[in-house]
């Protein structure tokens, strides 16, 4: 089965939860610039919500590059993961309001997590149907950052009840780490490349 | 006529109807885990919502998939399920809004109904323009999951003014029949391509 | 100048524009189905407004496959089209939410005969693009249609302040006019096909 | 690495702004035609936007026509991108609502001129993966609209604290400059085609 569709679906959905969290960002009552300090950290969620979704995108673009084959349990597996991705406008939302409150942090942590978990479920589903010695399954070998990311994430929501900022700064750490692009996966591209020559 | 942009027009309207209903989420009004109990029917509601919106994705995906010619009334019956597609978000916040009660469930099937009606009518006027001896036409065959739905439907909107629970919980079935991608189209693609080689 | 990014960037305003108006759509207060009653004329005026938009969504379709060359010129033409396309939603509510009043329904007329327009001159820039002998150019050729459009548009304005309901009945006249593909460049098509065979 | 989905991505964001600032105009209360009078200031705020949306669309339609490879840099650039261009309909909002009071039009030149910042990097991404030879570093050349329009945004945010209505007519001035499509590339283009027969 072909993956394009596949591909534009799932880029309908990234640019839609990407954009709709700005309209969760309620303009401030007050004219004079001042007015903006109370949306400035509704901004910075807003940012590390859009770095995420950035995040999962580009891993998403470079995973399904290497893929060339795809099936219904694949088709699946993407929607459960855009199902999750689709959530984080909403704890994004309640996690403004409230300030920064334990619980909403902490929520936002379950739902990364989720969305982390929903990852691996839909590389294993891609694995499986490209078969152990493919691209995929070499380039991502010794998956460092998907191990530590649960983790921090774990972490994250457990310290939330004892300072909601902790977990922002390991939201913020884990999102850095996958920040830059899955370069393991473009490395194994350079070779594959250069064997081909 | 090519088929390319019927597909990238669907996805685009199934990817917004598919993330629309987030916002319909409203954040809870306290910071704290109990808070979001009344946001759990909800959420579970959405959740049954984006299952059926999924399945009709995953299933429009393989159909299309077995079509190579497109008209203007295959563009038409496209619209129309689309249409009813888009009311999903709306009946979904009735149900919510108002815990489940029976008139809002009845409507919730009355759309999946149309829904299923649509689909349909789709599926006819496709074979009608690929003809009857057509992959797409012997795929779908001898279809019981089709025949089954509205009468599930059907059941469910009468059953709503008595106990909306259960139309629930028939809504939930249907959704279950359906998950399972489309394995009669797979099955007689991968019969089709033993047959080629 | 390649034309598939301004066909998938359409297709996105396009689907955007279709579902949105469901947005506009408030749930009943009520849980019965007496309350839906408010909501019928609300949901009547949403299919008219999703027929005329799926009507140009169709005709794009039409139009622009038997394109091949694409310029800046038609770039901001489309773009001008898209405009007052993304203007039917809040016309729509304007219109909704005041039971057909004289005003709102003028404007909604005014808003459908900018895009009648719009259409127009986008026309003119891609026969100008394509060249009169194009193909695009011979199909149109004698276009009853986009001439008594705006006619009747321009009549629903005026008549509006007297009586909204026979403006509403034009404007339904004139998609059905349209509802029909636009057989003239299918008929073309395929005379152009027989030629070639 | 192909550069369809960053297109099919950017166009999905693209065409998702473009029409979420739709949704910002509320319907006016009354029904008479006088009652759009206040509908109309914001009406062109939104006409502004969109056209500002337009030329980007429109030029990274140009940019990266023009463009064969992409890397994870210029992903990062592009997202980079989309992010000021998505708070375009939040400014947006926040003028219109204040009847362009001095901050917000300020906010809304520096929204601009942080977009114009981006476009820039990715701009220089781009040319850095093309390399310096390639048809985009050429096309660019001595970039005078890029080095403009900085500076009167920038002369646009300072004159806001005195009269806003100054930095609107700017914003306009550099709208206008961009209108006509990037001649620099179509130019060079035409003049590389012309070399290849």
């Amino acid at each position: 089965m072909h993956k394009g569709r596949l591909e534009a679906f799932s880029d309908g959905v990234f640019a839609i939860i990407i954009t709709i969290m700005v309209l969760e960002i309620k303009t401030p009552h007050g004219t004079s610039i001042s007015d903006l300090k109370p949306v400035l950290p509704v901004l910075l969620s807003y940012l590390l919500s859009f770095v995420y979704v950035g995040i999962y995108w580009n891993n998403h673009h470079h995973m399904l590059y290497t893929t060339k084959k795809v099936n219904g349990s694949v088709l699946w597996a993407n929607l459960h993961l855009l199902f999750w991705l689709s959530l984080i406008p909403f704890v994004t939302a309640w996690m403004d309001e409230n300030h920064f409150a334990s619980a909403p942090v902490a929520l936002y942590g379950f739902v990364l997590f989720m969305n982390a978990m929903a990852w691996l479920i839909l590389q294993k589903r891609l694995i499986c149907v490209e078969g152990n010695t493919s691209l995929l399954a070499l380039a991502i070998g010794k998956s460092v950052k998907e191990k530590i990311s649960p983790i921090l994430y774990f972490i994250g929501i457990a310290v939330a009840f004892f300072n909601p900022w902790i977990s922002i700064l390991l939201y913020i750490v884990v999102a850095l780490i996958w920040l830059i692009p899955d370069l393991r996966i473009e490395h194994s591209l350079n070779k594959d490349s250069q064997q081909a020559n």
